[in-house]
């Protein structure tokens, strides 16, 4: 085991036992504390991150990579004001989730508490550091990031703003650390380190599979979203059409935007053809009834149906009844988000009960699938397994709860 | 990866998509006729339960291990009694956790619903299998059960009688599932089984030990109880005597029974004579200060500090304060239940809030921390880690939820 990483889980430990208790005006002071350094140590930030983007530049790194790498003072200003907005979150922490009283009158609640340490694993974005370690600090949790070496230097910057502010304000530092190895072997030690209460990884394909594979502590799996919506036989048409467009095109590269369209065979006739109209610029692969229906679809291949397209791409099927739309969605997808567009309370009723997903939606877009469009304010991630958290995560994701009994002296017989 | 798994895994995710909507009288039923079927073929159980204790003698199984396999016809009463008060708990799915209405009109709420399928992983008892069989069949699930290679014709014999009961009541016999194949490879096979949306391990440290390192599906950990007692300078002596014999020696070879005795220095000299002779029978071993309290007690190590002794051998330290009692706890303890004994209020509300544990008791017995005995009806577990569950699992924790979004036709902007 790597002793560095294990000095920073035994410091995250130990700082983790401050924050537990720490009151949410104190965690607040610092999120506010921290904003304004970001604010008025800019030029710092930017100047690391000029060095980062053209150190990638140098090794060839592909221009999304760059963009997402990429600072500016607008983007500087939108991670100081995500700071301002969790601050603004109510704590979760102290919640009572739940109380009774037994018989022997031993009195029993459930109380949330924070997880303790968390663990972010991801990819090169800098505005990551401070979105997760600021909703790890308002959860009561200590945070250790590890983001790319591509970003390092900007990372460096950001976190020694944030240990700042949170020293500041009379918490430990070591509420947050970053992770300056960045090599392969350390990030699956990382995966492995005890101090870990939880890891949630945050990128693409190939960093989840990573951590599925090689990871022993727990973790939350933000996962693919291969999402799809249905047009039921029922739906209003114009409706349907709003609905297609804006889940596809709204903002394609995301998970949460369709990659998958069903359509009732009795309704395909009249509104496939529309559909294609509308959704200019988006390639189109069918399975035969709907290449029958739109001229120039290509063949759809089950690869098709079971791919997250992320781009102007969507697959098209047309399908006899709900049922095969349900079973569609049970085969090929990803479990995140899906939707169904129809006037009839019992279809309805049926697909939000049978369809298995982080979250169902009803004559609504799957791009509001997100912790903000669902009010729970910022979120951490979207998770796609059934343990823990399930769907966009926001501060309760980051916490756990405690059993508290109170007696007056019982003993079991 | 192993056929006949996969297999399973399969027919358990098409038996879960039914499970998932089945309605509580329906299961229940299932759950009552089990319990029949249990009582009136108990001859055929105990023959081949008999059959599996002969081959385990011959294979020379240890006493404690012969009397966990064993039946007999008040076990198998317990068994078939387990899955009737099963049926009698509130049916947790299609609970509505939470919901609101966002600005924009939609929709928001957080139902409860199955995990889907659920494994355990489990040593030789045969009564975990109808025990975690019939909650995971009341909370929606469809459950892969691998039980020991000892057990398997005790196993066999009970998961038919549950199939055919799942299956008269109108539901998928796969509801209910036995991995046949108990070698080691097939265990590591089974941890790695894609179809698992929980694997739950049931069983002792080495048990566990391979979960964490082998396990790619999430999981519960039903982990190790080094609890504490700690019994403070405003303690009532007669309460902290009767609260630390109950935490010791109740049942002093479970998880929620005491291993460790705290005390304050200002009450050490008068309490630890006193608990040294109502521990009658109990093997202590102390730090310096307790052994020149009591007579004939053994220093401890810091690792007896951190054994669970799972026996009648209790550590014992005197603290200078409440901290350092917090402290110790925080070093040694592995986070599943602490008890304190005090009069003080302050001293309560400080060690409820820093004692990081599943369960924190004032003024009782750790041995409460129990599903039944803390009210939640049977439990599948303890958990000691932090992620989705904490402390004594009952159906909820066999549940996730899904986020369910009704709109009149909503896009996003």
């Amino acid at each position: 085991m790597d002793a560095t990483l294990e000095h920073l889980g035994r410091r995250a430990t130990t700082a983790a036992r401050v924050l537990a208790t720490a009151r949410s005006g104190v965690k607040d002071a610092a999120l506010h504390a921290a904003a304004d350094l970001l604010s008025a140590r800019i030029d710092e930030l930017l100047a690391a991150n000029e060095a980062d983007v053209r150190a990638a530049e140098q090794q060839g790194m592909a221009p999304t990579g760059l963009d997402r790498l990429r600072l500016d003072p607008r983007r500087v200003a939108g991670m100081a004001e995500g700071l301002r907005a969790v601050a603004d979150l109510e704590d979760p922490v102290g919640e009572v989730v739940a109380g009774w009283v037994r018989p022997n009158g031993l009195h029993v609640t459930q109380v949330r508490v924070p997880l303790g340490v968390v663990g972010i694993i991801y990819e090169n974005r800098p505005n990551v550091t401070s979105d997760a370690a600021g909703l790890c600090l308002k959860s009561g949790n200590a945070t250790i990031l590890r983001g790319s070496s591509s970003a390092l230097a900007s990372n460096r910057v950001v976190v020694g703003l944030l240990r700042k502010a949170v020293d500041g304000a009379g918490l430990p530092g070591d509420a947050v650390q970053l992770v300056e190895d960045t090599d392969h072997a350390s990030a699956v030690t990382f995966m492995q380190l005890g101090a870990l209460d939880c890891l949630i990884p945050r990128g693409g394909p190939s960093l989840i599979e990573s951590v599925r594979a090689n990871a022993t502590v727990p973790t939350v799996i933000d996962g693919d979203g291969n999402c799809h919506v249905y047009v039921d036989e029922a739906a209003d048409i114009d409706m349907a059409l709003a609905v297609v467009v804006n889940a596809k095109m709204q903002r394609p590269g995301v998970c949460n935007a369709a990659e998958s369209l069903l359509v009732h065979r009795s309704i395909a006739t009249q509104f496939l053809p529309l559909a294609a109209a509308a959704l200019d610029g988006v390639e189109l692969v069918g399975d035969a009834r709907a290449c029958s229906l739109v001229a120039g679809m290509v063949e759809a291949t089950d690869e098709d149906f079971a791919t997250e397209f992320l781009g102007p791409k969507l697959s098209v099927a047309v399908v006899d009844d709900l049922d095969a739309a349900i079973g569609h969605i049970a085969r090929f997808g990803s479990g995140h988000s899906e939707a169904i567009v129809t006037g009839d309370l019992r279809a309805a009723e049926r697909f939000v009960e049978e369809v298995d997903a982080a979250a169902v939606l009803v004559n609504a877009s799957t791009r509001f699938v997100d912790g903000a469009e669902l009010g729970l304010g910022a979120e951490i991630g979207i998770s796609t397994q059934k343990l823990h958290a399930r769907g966009p995560m926001g501060l309760r994701a980051l916490t756990s709860v405690k059993f508290v009994v109170r007696g007056d002296g019982q003993v079991r017989s």
